[in-house]
């Protein structure tokens, strides 16, 4: 079966009511340092990485089940993927 | 002056060549949790925020100041920036 090296993202976020400290902080020393009109800092992860699969929907399956076991804390991330163009190894 | 806000998502990666512990040690972790073929891990931050700005051009050219001075810390990591459709603020 050939296989294909696909690229992809994972930006992993903290869901929408959970506090973010660190994005908090960013958003309150702005001003100080000249930066208006900034608002709702959110701070996440991006995790780029490669996959191998076969095809275009088994990468994204995969890649799910990382993120769901691995890359996030479900209860309080929320993961967004994004899939690159394949590049195929012999 | 019609001011309008505009969703950012800025992606700071480390630079090329910077050893990056917390990448490795996922890729090191996932074959023993069944993950094969993940290759090339690298671990950014992924920060959101609205900015407001007269313009889009404006818009990027304040982000681009703000992560120059504030978000990344040029020696050693990158920014990518997108910045989004804007919602005009009346």
């Amino acid at each position: 079966m050939t296989m294909a090296s696909y690229p992809v993202l994972v930006e992993v976020t903290l869901r929408p009511g959970i506090a973010d400290p660190q994005g908090a902080t960013i958003e309150r020393a702005l001003p100080a340092l000249g930066f208006e009109g900034v608002e709702g800092v959110r701070v996440g992860k991006a995790i780029r990485f490669t996959v191998e699969a076969p095809d275009a929907d088994t990468a994204r399956s995969r890649v799910d089940d990382l993120c769901q076991k691995f890359l996030t804390n479900p209860v309080i991330e929320d993961a967004l993927v994004s899939i690159g163009v394949e590049a195929t190894i012999e």
